[in-house]
């Protein structure tokens, strides 16, 4: 093998119009050495001259139909946001209240761990009266009045987009991204642009705006990217945020502040008005504090848009709070469940680990059965997500390139990775994803859901560490383990809290199931909450302690 | 600009598992540096940082639906298909007959101008004996009986395919290509394996299997890829054939002798049991003497697959020949036609543009009005699309790297071409599909049709040579110029016979229609054969005249 000095790929990205430092050239061979064995070892399997080598195939998958049953109807009188529409419905609280609450919160809380990019006052002010006038009228609709998070790489109609970077947010948003304009004809509010890393991919101190700390410690960061919209969740200024996911942005944020968080099937949710960061991998999800609220959430944000060419929904769509098949379930009689180990259990904590198998033994509990499978796959999914996201991401920022200078250096780093990548390299990539897929169709042939650590450790530390059976590693050498595996192939996954560590901190499990069964795995997660407390737990109260700083 | 040199190229490959000798790294700089411009021009169009950027945009829009009205009902007295079916339900000739005819023919044909890899008696005779039945029973189907020969590089069950290559055809195939399974199951008999330049990107001389020379002039080639399905046609041994497009190659051999040959809309047909070359580009394409004939077979052809990624068709599905729309048209009131100059039309034979003007004239004599659009990214076409064609080659010819030895090194020097692309420049050539793509709806917006010449001369010389204007271009600078248009964006290409040349070999014109609209190329063209004798003319007896070797 002949690899590439690090002169040859500077030459090689300067013929594509980048012009790197030494430093960058530097760093840039560094982290390609460093991925070229798994990406060696993926050319090393040979693919067959044929039409099922077709990379378009790994979108195939997921555009399959599948049936999942419904989560059913969920009683008006639980937690979290069934309980906020419950006390609209009785007159025991209007939205103008409760968006002056939350706003307030909101505020607070940002001034304790800085989760917020921008308040949206007078526009939610505006909703909230209009909510509350439908709720007098009768005419509320599903999600009437709630307030909610956004990420702030998600266009609102009228607010600049930062995407927390200098170069972004100059100009309002022309238009609402899809999943909000669904929200808000759904009634529900959105209240803020909540940080994130910088472009969904930057480090934890994203140079605009710094970094959010972690309501349950806030010398721990709240996880990435979706910082902001996790930590205001989880200190409960609001009852859920939106996010995105391109290789755990949703389910590690989720984890790290003992939320419920979905990265949805590939396609299940438009992308239109998002930043994008990869074509491939990205999607939007709901980060709320139970499998029931993600639930109503999601069911409003799934649906095909045209305008994204990789949306699509199962025909006949899957309502996932389909009313007519009844109440939510209580017990999970007839479920299998597959718990493979190997790289997606290594490097991980044993408290870790006993969370997930806590929520297996409940589940096995309430009716379930544990099959035997493995996905041997998952070990590569880390490295060749990466080549995917990043060769994507530097092709999307190329025509930045010249603004990279006031970029977090660690986008940076990261991005330039995907600068020189072959395409001989991508389209293999592309091709391993449906080779994943297949593993994951042979689960699926025995097992309806599988369950793995959402991510190895408890919160990093804001100097980007993480510690696994007390030892530290490097924040990107423990993360993305066992999420990519969802963004690579298009498979859901949904982290679940599973309790609190001895350092304080929150620990998760992700449930993953087939294409478009969203519906299986917050069943499942809706059944383990409900026989357990883990999702009811929160921090302390974070806008009453003096900061740590 | 770094542009790299040979050795830079040469490390490269070998980091991608590919030995190059000198003369190849040599060849493969040249390639890639004659090509470098357009890639260097394309890199400078900006993309914004947007989900509009996403490459898969470029299948959207071949999968919008579409409406075309239908070609209508073909009258059963016409000659071709029309005349031999009618033959068959009059009695007065059976399939027996017509598949020994043909071949008879073949082998008479393929004797003077070396277009059959391989002759399948003993399948087509025992079809030919069940199609007799079925004409006896009064259970004919749609072209029960009719012969046709099958371009080697698809797939007929139990036997080889060798894709023209000494690499492939050691096995029978196990099943049936699903253009064939599709022909077969509406009653139409393969009866041989076509000639192909190898791996259909080869030049004029495949190594195993040597040249196809043209029915008009045997020291013409048939062109390619399509070589002998387009010989065996144009030589009256076979009613119809399949063909493959990457760039042209079902258009080119059919303008090169004197046939009507459709490129459908990318997805229309199924790709299952194809040997690929382009994921992007390729489609299954029908050659035939007369517009008619191709809607006969076109219509047995399309439909959905699920086994093909890239497979879809509009709902509700378009029938090319809709018996309820009445009879096919005799003329063409309110068909808008543009004739766009600019690359589509330099480096043209001047009676190649005067076929064109002819066409022309003649659809405004049958009610058509020219509107006035041009399409200026087709400057760009050729170079883009060979871009992403060997760049998808190289990748799926990897796996046999060690064998490159034993290939046409015509293929060897094209495809190489892809190895070291950047997937940076692959994305933004995917990119640039949905730029042409928006072209072309604009100028869909006023006109139905684009009538432009197929190729800029008459068929190439065997030393692969073409003449324009009196000057001598070689083969690759002067082909694929306006065929590569319809691979690049998916756009359904037909090729029309206008006339022939001074020289004796024919010309052609392409009518290009909206995704999904064959019916209203096949229409016009269908119109316009009716109202000319161009596509009844043919060359003299090929296995009457002694070879000119």
């Amino acid at each position: 093998m002949s690899f590439p000095t690090s002169d040859a790929l500077r030459d090689q990205a300067a013929r594509l119009g980048f012009t790197l430092d030494d430093d960058l050239a530097e760093a840039m061979h560094t982290a390609v050495t460093g991925a070229e064995p798994a990406i060696a070892a993926l050319r090393d399997r040979p693919r067959a001259l044929d039409l099922d080598a077709d990379p378009a195939d790994g979108d195939r998958w997921v555009r399959r139909d599948r049936t999942a049953p419904a989560v059913g109807n969920l009683p008006d009188d639980e937690e979290g946001i069934g309980g906020l529409l419950a006390a609209y419905a009785a007159g025991e609280r209007t939205p103008e209240d409760e968006v002056a609450r939350s706003l307030a919160d909101l505020r607070a809380t940002h001034e304790a761990l800085n989760c917020t990019i921008r308040f949206l006052d007078d526009r939610a002010t505006a909703a909230a009266a209009e909510s509350a006038r439908r709720w007098r009228d009768g005419t509320a609709r599903p999600l009437e009045g709630v307030p909610f998070g956004v990420k702030d790489v998600i266009d609102v109609a009228g607010v600049p987009t930062t995407a927390g970077s200098w170069c972004h947010g100059d100009t309002p948003a022309a238009a609402s991204a899809e999943v909000v304009r669904r929200l808000e004809a759904a009634g529900a509010i959105p209240v803020s642009k909540d940080a994130t890393t910088e472009f969904a991919v930057g480090g934890p101190h994203p140079p605009r705006f710094g970094p959010t700390r972690n309501p349950w410690n806030r010398d721990r960061w709240a996880g990435g990217s979706s910082t902001g919209s996790a930590a205001a969740v989880a200190a409960g200024a609001v009852p859920f945020a939106l996010g995105t996911d391109v290789g755990g942005s949703v389910r590690l944020p989720s984890a790290w502040t003992g939320l419920t968080g979905l990265k949805p099937t590939a396609g299940a949710i438009s992308r239109v008005g998002v930043v994008p960061l990869s074509w491939t991998a990205e999607t939007v999800g709901p980060i709320a504090r139970s499998a029931a609220d993600v639930a109503r959430v999601f069911d409003v944000l799934a649906g095909t848009d045209d305008r994204d060419p990789r949306s699509w929904r199962p025909e006949p769509p899957i309502g996932v709070l389909d009313r007519s098949v009844g109440n939510a379930p209580t017990d999970v009689r007839g479920l299998r469940i597959a718990v493979p180990g190997g790289a997606l259990t290594e490097l991980c904590d044993a408290e870790v680990r006993a969370g997930v198998d806590a929520l297996v033994a409940e589940l096995v509990d309430a009716g379930a059965e544990v099959v035997p499978a493995e996905i041997p796959g998952a070990a590569a999914a880390l490295a060749i997500g990466y080549l995917l996201v990043f060769t994507e991401a530097a092709t999307l920022h190329r025509v930045d390139r010249d603004r990279w200078g006031d970029y977090d250096p660690v986008v940076v780093r990261r991005i330039s990775q995907g600068i020189t990548t072959p395409a001989q390299d991508y389209l293999r990539a592309q091709q391993f994803r449906v080779e994943l897929q297949r593993e994951l169709d042979a689960v699926f042939a025995v097992a309806d859901l599988v369950v793995v650590p959402t991510c190895p450790s408890t919160a990093p530390r804001l100097d980007g560490t993480v510690v696994v059976d007390g030892v530290e590693y490097p924040l990107y050498a423990a993360q993305s383990r066992s999420t990519m595996l969802g963004n690579l192939t298009g498979v859901p996954g949904l982290a679940v809290p599973t309790g609190v560590a001895a350092d304080g901190c929150p620990i998760s499990a992700q449930l993953i199931a087939r294409p478009h069964a969203e519906a299986t795995a917050l069943r499942a997660a809706h059944v383990f909450q409900s026989r357990t407390g883990h999702h009811r737990r929160r921090p302390v109260d974070v806008t009453r302690k003096t900061s740590s700083r």
